[in-house]
């Protein structure tokens, strides 16, 4: 009887309107509701940017319903006070779709891309129905951060590691690859790895007018890097922040 | 006296044409010369890609140089054949750039993003006078396979692997992770890997129309790609297939 619900979750890039892709535009244009959270992980100075972005795609704007993200809860557990979280979150992406029950096409703007360190599709998965998911693509942090330091993230035909701080501090240095993207990181995790002969490329705010770039040998930058990174931090109260390591042997 | 030369490294996405960003689109109208390959690894059918993406974006066409790739040589071994055919391409932009003495804002189309195993960066810095070097970010094929495939990239709070089938036949799992993307692999080198209960993530020409994707175990889906592609392959003339694995110990 009826139609199944699309959900799109669209990549928007990393605070960039101008990371839009014309695949994103479009699916913004034929979304009919609009999921847009109001407040959690990112920031005040962001609440206003995926308005901005659907203002300036879309001549007839679509609905906007907009949901609180519920706080998290590690007493259970990391793990558990993630999946716990997620069913909040999709609690609010459910209550939000009954309010609107013409919609056929409901989107988000997904930070960055949907399929990287993102829950979005994990989420999408407990909506009962089960809506048909749409994911389109985004230009990520890892890549908004090798453009501005205009390198490339792999050596000559040569494998790259993406991870997290948390994964980095618990872990060392992944041995699979000489080069590591490390993403998620609240406490430049850099400054605890064995080896003097690390190279850097770190960047906060990549992509957007704040931006922040520094890059050098660990052992020179890796002080004005912590420095640097609470300035900011305290200034704009809140920060995002990626990097990129080499290891030089030899 | 004269004012530096803009080098524009536009990721232009995977074959889609919209996979463009705004940030790209932007980038090509601002182009005043447009370095455009005829042929070389990629295929005849992707030629007119590259123009028809231009002939969109700007009302004003930019000047059009095509140049030719040259043929790689290994008889020197893999790595010296790179280095010499990237030399040989660094002279035909000289060329074509020397040709247009006016050009002030040189741009090239990347396909995916300029910092995945890509050359342009090194071919750039081949150049004399050294141009400024500007990378604008496209959608990879590893965001176009995820897309497709509506799954995320990494396991919760996971880290992850690229590499090339090159590097996957000769040096096997990498320990690192238990999520890997392979680029690169004319061979099917997931075939060869150890471990029965590995999980594969398929897609060729991922983005454009002729879109195939192919999912399972790799025990019961291996035979099924390996067909697949070889078919495919003689149909088009030409194949470019990604993949992600899992290992799921247990
Ligand atoms: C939850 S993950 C989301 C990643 C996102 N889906 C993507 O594709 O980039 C958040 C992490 O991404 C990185 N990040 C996102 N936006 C960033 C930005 N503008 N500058 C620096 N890092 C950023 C930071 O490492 C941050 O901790
Ligand atoms: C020289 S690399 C260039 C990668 C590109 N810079 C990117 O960002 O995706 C070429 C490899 O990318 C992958 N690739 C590129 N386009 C693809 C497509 N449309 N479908 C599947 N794989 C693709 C294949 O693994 C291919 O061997």
């Amino acid at each position: 009887m009826f139609a199944m619900l699309e959900l799109l979750l669209i990549g928007i890039g990393t605070g960039n309107p101008d990371h839009l892709t014309r695949e994103g535009e479009r699916a913004i244009r034929a979304a009919d509701l609009i999921l847009i959270p109001r407040k959690g992980a990112e920031k005040s100075d962001l609440a206003g940017l995926r308005e901005g972005i659907v203002a300036q795609v879309a001549d007839t704007p679509p609905a906007i319903a907009h949901f609180d993200i519920p706080a998290r809860r590690d007493d259970a557990g990391y793990l558990q006070g993630v999946e716990d979280w997620h069913d909040a979150i999709a609690e609010r992406w459910q209550a939000a779709i009954a309010a609107h029950p013409g919609a056929r096409h409901v989107a988000l703007l997904i930070w960055g891309d949907p399929s990287l360190y993102d829950s979005s599709l994990r989420i999408a998965a407990r909506l009962k129905p089960r809506p048909q998911v749409r994911v389109v693509p985004g230009i990520t942090a890892v890549q908004a951060l090798t453009a501005a330091h205009a390198i490339p993230v792999n050596d000559l035909g040569a494998p790259f590691v993406v991870t997290t701080g948390r994964r980095l501090r618990d872990g060392g240095w992944p041995e699979a690859a000489d080069r590591v993207v490390v993403m998620l990181d609240g406490n430049c995790a850099f400054r605890d790895l064995e080896g003097t002969d690390l190279h850097i490329w770190w960047g906060a705010y990549v992509g957007m007018a704040e931006q922040i770039l520094i890059a050098g040998r660990v052992s020179e930058v890796a002080e004005r890097i912590v420095e640097t990174r609470a300035r900011a931090r305290a200034e704009h109260g809140w920060i995002m922040d990626v990097y990129l390591l080499e290891r030089r042997p030899g």
